[in-house]
């Protein structure tokens, strides 16, 4: 199995960590268009276009499924993807719930949803979590969260105040969803705020669904990475080095 | 005169208060690159393939000057647009630099640089300044402060804190140039903490520039304004009528 991991920039490669550590793919393709990052910014016609440029440059390396790890693709171009692509798709947004409801059936949890305000604006993991009947549930749009990891702020003072200027008004949540590439990298503060909130990466969600969707198995300890950017290339395969 | 203003995004409507203040323009023509913005952390070769995209823009507008709001594209991509336009080109850098000298002949005077990263790296504040003698100069790249002035935080308690962590280790300087067109957004907040320093503004002193070096007047006092964006062009005229 071969796939194509597609993200705004370089957020994405902490799914294709999980994707190593599972051993699930035979050769993972991942690309950054981070000639335009961010795209949780931007609306949602830019992002299906920019989304089928990314399908078109998959196409060339005949993968068998294009995982968006991006959030605001997942929340905007999906449809426009599946549409288009002679592949598999895949978003993180179905993982993400999937993910939940593999660990809570108790449709009273409280759910709180972190994203980027595209992936918030669409309601795409409200919708999905109300269809399957949680219905206690907050999104946020932390907007400070990526360029403060985009810094490299992982600890400390800056971060500490930008966490307690968001969450001052939430009550904590049983569950946290990550609805976002960068947010994993500041998870530790995050839990440190809500100890008792159980958190939701789209890496590990991911492997959960393809796992248990695709049936896809735990066999190649060698994944080949092949990694592209549309801006840049050797900061990515640098950030590769240290989050890989 | 007409003017054609050029901007990654809404920031350079900074400058275009200032122009429309000193009445130096008939017609002034925004552009701002909304679906790619920001700049500041793109790499040289895209942001002059941006700003050329932009100068044909303003080729269908038959512009007397185009001017770069964008301190990346003053950085980055002023001489790829002069030797491609048949018209004027101004940056904000050289403007900046006029400014300084037009408030202090000390070359002793201590000076400080804020610009985003791509502006802080291309060094050419730094060298303009040390061409006229200047000296004591520091620069910095607070990366935060774009996205703060984007979620509106003009004031309290995130804004200080942030403020507080680039500035901590920096000495009062005698002069500031806010290198970037969000800064003067914070320009209050900034100057608390440096209560001793001289602010220098790119608007004010793209003003002083065009009076000096093409003896522009104060004489259209209803300039018309046409409003241009890659993306969502009616956010742009949204926080145009807040700003302007």
């Amino acid at each position: 199995m071969k796939a194509g991991v597609f993200d705004s920039g370089v957020g994405g490669l902490t799914v294709v960590k999980s994707l190593l550590e599972h051993k699930l793919f035979e050769e993972i393709i991942y690309f950054g268009d981070t000639a335009r990052v961010p795209y949780g910014v931007k609306d949602k016609n830019t992002i299906i276009r920019y989304s089928l440029e990314a399908l078109e440059f998959f196409k060339n390396f005949d993968v068998d499924i294009m995982i968006a790890a991006c959030n605001s693709v997942s929340a905007y171009a999906i449809e426009e993807l599946m549409e288009n692509a002679p592949f598999k798709i895949s978003g993180v947004i179905d993982p993400g719930v999937l993910a939940l409801r593999n660990r809570t059936s108790d449709k009273n949890s409280k759910i709180l949803i972190l994203g980027t305000r595209a992936t918030v604006n669409s309601q795409k993991y409200e919708r999905l979590l109300r269809h399957y009947g949680y219905h206690n549930i907050e999104s946020l749009a932390p907007s400070l969260f990526v360029p403060i990891v985009e810094e490299g702020l992982f600890e400390g003072n800056v971060l500490e105040t930008v966490i307690n200027h968001y969450f001052q008004n939430v009550k904590e949540p049983d569950f946290i969803i990550l609805g976002c590439t960068h947010f994993p990298l500041i998870s530790k503060a995050i839990k440190r705020y809500f100890p008792n909130a159980t958190l939701i990466h789209s890496g590990e969600a991911m492997v959960e669904y393809l796992e248990e969707t695709y049936h896809l198995k735990e066999e190649f300890p060698d994944t080949r990475l092949k990694l592209f950017a549309s801006e840049n290339p050797d900061n990515l395969k640098k950030i590769s080095k240290i989050w890989l």
